[in-house]
């Protein structure tokens, strides 16, 4: 059997692209004898759909797309994703389901068992889950197919020290029964750098027990804050991966089966965390402006790292003629800061304009003279400065049709080491789910075949520059003690007194938890951050805004 | 029996504070002679305690404070909410439980059997749902305990022209089984101004088909967003409410079940629109003030219609010497609106300031001069004016430990009709979830007594002032009609071809469904807005930021 993996970017809600990229590969897997194309999860609408799918408009158009496509479907079988309606009577009104077409019509319908509701996943908010399966013949082949989490059951899920699954039924322990010689897997896994390995562990290790071969396509493509990595699989009856999709592309593969499994391959190993992360961030970049209709995007460039890197970030993803860096100097700005940031622009080719803010400074200050009489300077005006810059950025996109691409990082997120409307704003924030020690990470990654980014953006100390002699370790600790707390907090969800225990500073392991609870209000409404880790602020980490509570 | 109704205001997260509320509680009750002492659903956490459920460490305390409780639970049984552990090995960790405690010590625990994930809830995301059910015995009456949405299996959930139960179980068909003589409800059910009626309906319909007469205690008080209404009610048999606690604020009162029941009472109709709307929004900012440890609010006074109704809510939230109104007048800015704002000010006794924002605006002329060279003015020369008023307000909150209330409607939250970090800008907006037209209704009410809001600011044509003689007609519909498919598309979910053939002008209703739908990325960075209605933007309305479907 002929099995094509179709590894697609579709976009969410665009029906007809979709159904059009979904049927013009079908044909041409047929026409190159092709016996079965396989999609990824909800391929036709695109992953996450989120709440078109409670629009019954959506859905019947979703459903008119599917039957198309249907029609459209002969010389070959082919396995989409999409919604599909819960005939019983009561319970949510859709499946999630994986549907087989053959000899122009719709085969079977296989449904979703397991619906992540955790992290940035919210599918039992659409989905009824299922609970009973079956297998198809194709080609004379007996296959049986699972939706993504379908083969994460036994997934151990970390809830305080204790390691259980979080879902009452094994899929696979009921699909063993029906003798499958094959298990199909559709999916749209999003991207985190450490959970690739992770995934392929999970299905090499399914395939392994049960003794059937996997064929696992996962969707590509960034929508937002999610990156979809690809990575799709084939993985034989002894748990080896034998085939493996390119990572962060479009791509559309045709395996003989049997031999493929048979003869085995030696799979590259994957690619190292920085290398991954770089890749997924440009085309988390690129697919935004492609999916939102942009073109071109603007960033304030302060001199420092962040700034840098996502500059090279965005000159990669969408080419250097579409990037535009404003240099906002003021007078606490040090001369490194102005020439690191030209010598920036320069290596990486991008336009280049400054604008100093020291005009509409003084004009605040004046207005707001009579307001502050009797005042000290404060926070106040550094975050006057960093909204003046804000205005400029969002000046200069509304004028040339750009989008502001957000600088700041997770550290920053976190502790509220940041101005609300100042640089915290932006469309869409590049290095939100990175911490700076991994920031500086990637920076000697984007450097390391020639330097774009300058060598003194690296090595000078952090600064915010927006008050004489200012470093950003006067309000916080070094980013090296930072960061290992932050990563436990946030990130593992470890409470005060292990991190402690751990063999940080009392004091400093406090005062860190505080700036992360005092600034939820702010991340609230921060830009949506492309995901990278298994933890990203935003909707994958909700904390009310209201809490007293200090973890 | 002697049933006390303890409608308390519990702060998410705020365990020692909630616990020391709920033992006080049952300490007097019990001193007055109650049998039970019945609390809102998941009272111990406060609702929604949203991912902090995620954190073992918060788990470990709540059990803790849950324990403590029980053993202050003496002289009368009580019922609280609170999390509890999933003893089964799989599934998720936790269950939504109602625990009776008497004697000391925990009696039973009843857990959640429909748990709601949809709109603003996420409960399946915590919590594995129950499927059995059991009665106690309290004080020698046969009880049985259900949590919320348990009530609600067969209230009609909407899905395109189809009708239907979204749970494919009924918790009282089950609980019916037992013959219990009393069902208690213990609730967080968040307000919508139409839904009141809704519940009460719900609930009187479940008493009276069972013949079982039910108690259910609601939360009350504001968290961000959501606002809760109390209303706890007494049912009886035959599905008459006979006893209903105060909308908007705490009550803990006792009532002689038999008696209360067998008497009956007169009810008094439930408030109109506008009276709720005013009571909930005041409470909401209230609340988010005091729970987020916040004394004073400042509002930027345009001499509009929606300032003036912000700024007369939170004069009546948190007093007006609490509350400070900045005009801003610019050069596009009419005599009206600077008389207006100034009388407003006068007639509510806040604070008024005056700052004039020319001069920033030359500054920022000045110096994006060079770089907008040949260009026309357009809307990024608005946009500046109302980022610069922004950046006052903020700097007045800075300095002088305040919050910024934005005064945006959902007319111009949907349509995008304002401008990102600009008048969206603020801590927390207040009629975010209230149409134009709703606003002007509630802009009478407040002066239903005396004016406060000057008439001039409600009876002129609502006006950005950010250009010559610029009006919100020349960009947007009227309002009468804007709003009616605004509520067609936003709340009904309705498609273009339907509100088309409603009757509206189908050029209009395009462009207005292709507004909203571009301007989901502004709403991504809007802050929390008070729910006033069923479907509020927000975390109740999840639209993808990269979607290219227009429904």
């Amino acid at each position: 059997m002929k099995v094509t993996l179709a590894q697609i970017n579709p976009q969410p809600g665009n029906l007809d692209a979709n159904c059009r990229m979904i049927t013009e590969i079908i044909k041409s897997s047929a026409a190159a004898g092709s016996d079965l194309v396989v999609f990824p999860e909800l391929s036709v609408t695109g992953y996450p759909p989120l709440d078109l799918l409670t629009y019954s408009r959506f859905i019947d158009d979703t459903a008119a797309a599917v039957q198309k496509i249907a029609l459209e479907c002969t010389g070959t079988a082919a396995i989409i994703g999409a919604p599909s309606p819960n005939t019983k009577k009561r319970g949510k009104p859709l499946l999630n389901s994986a549907i087989l077409m053959q000899n122009g019509r719709i085969d079977t319908i296989f449904n979703k068992a397991l619906l992540p509701t955790y992290d940035v996943f919210d599918e039992y908010r659409y989905f009824e889950p299922s609970s009973s399966f079956q297998t198809a013949i194709v080609n004379g082949m007996k296959i049986a197919v699972t939706i993504c989490e379908d083969m994460w059951d036994d997934q151990p899920f970390l809830h305080g020290k204790e390691h259980r699954s979080i879902y009452a039924i094994s899929p696979m322990e009921e699909i063993k029964k029906l003798e499958p010689e094959l298990i199909i897997n559709i999916s749209a896994s999003p991207f985190a750098h450490n959970r690739i390995e992770t995934r392929e562990t999970v299905f090499c290790t399914k395939a392994k027990k049960y003794q059937i071969p996997v064929v696992m396509v996962n969707q590509t493509g960034a929508n937002s804050d999610l990156i979809f990595d690809g990575g799709s699989l084939i993985i034989d009856r002894a748990g080896e991966i034998v085939a493996r999709l390119p990572l962060f592309r479009e791509s559309v593969t045709t395996y003989d089966l049997k031999k493929t499994i048979t003869t085995g391959a030696k799979i590259p190993p994957l690619p190292g965390k920085m290398e991954l992360i770089y890749d997924a961030l440009t085309l988390g970049i690129s697919d935004y402006i492609k999916k939102t209709g942009q073109k071109r995007v603007v960033i304030g460039l302060s001199g420092g790292i962040d700034s840098a890197v996502v500059a090279a970030l965005a000159a990669q993803a969408i080419g250097s003629e579409n990037v535009t860096g404003i240099l906002m100097p003021s007078r606490y700005s040090s001369a490194h800061s102005v020439t690191d940031a030209e010598e920036l622009a320069s290596n990486l080719g991008i336009q280049r304009i400054t604008i100093g803010i020291e005009l509409p400074v003084a004009g605040f200050e004046k207005i707001l003279e009579p307001v502050f009489t009797g005042t000290r300077p404060d926070v106040t005006e550094e975050n006057i400065q960093a909204r003046i810059r804000a205005l400029i950025l969002m000046a200069y996109a509304n004028k040339f049709s750009a989008i502001v691409l957000n600088t700041s990082n997770k550290s920053e997120a976190a502790t509220g080491y940041g101005t609300l409307y100042g640089d915290m704003a932006g469309a869409l924030s590049v290095l939100g789910d990175l911490y700076k020690t991994e920031v500086y990470e990637l920076a000697a990654y984007i450097n390391r075949e020639r330097t774009l980014i300058p060598q003194s953006s690296i090595t000078k100390a952090p600064s915010a520059e927006l008050k004489p002699d200012q470093h950003d370790t006067d309000s916080l600790p070094p980013y090296d003690t930072l960061d290992k707390i932050l990563f436990r907090y946030v990130d593992l969800q470890q409470d005060r007194e292990t991190i402690i225990s751990a063999g940080f500073d009392e004091e400093t392991v406090k005062r860190v938890i505080r700036l992360i609870d005092l600034s939820e209000y702010k991340r609230f409404q921060a830009p949506p951050a492309l995901r990278v880790s298994a933890k990203a602020f935003g909707n994958g980490r909700r904390i009310p805004l209201v809490s007293a509570h200090r973890i």
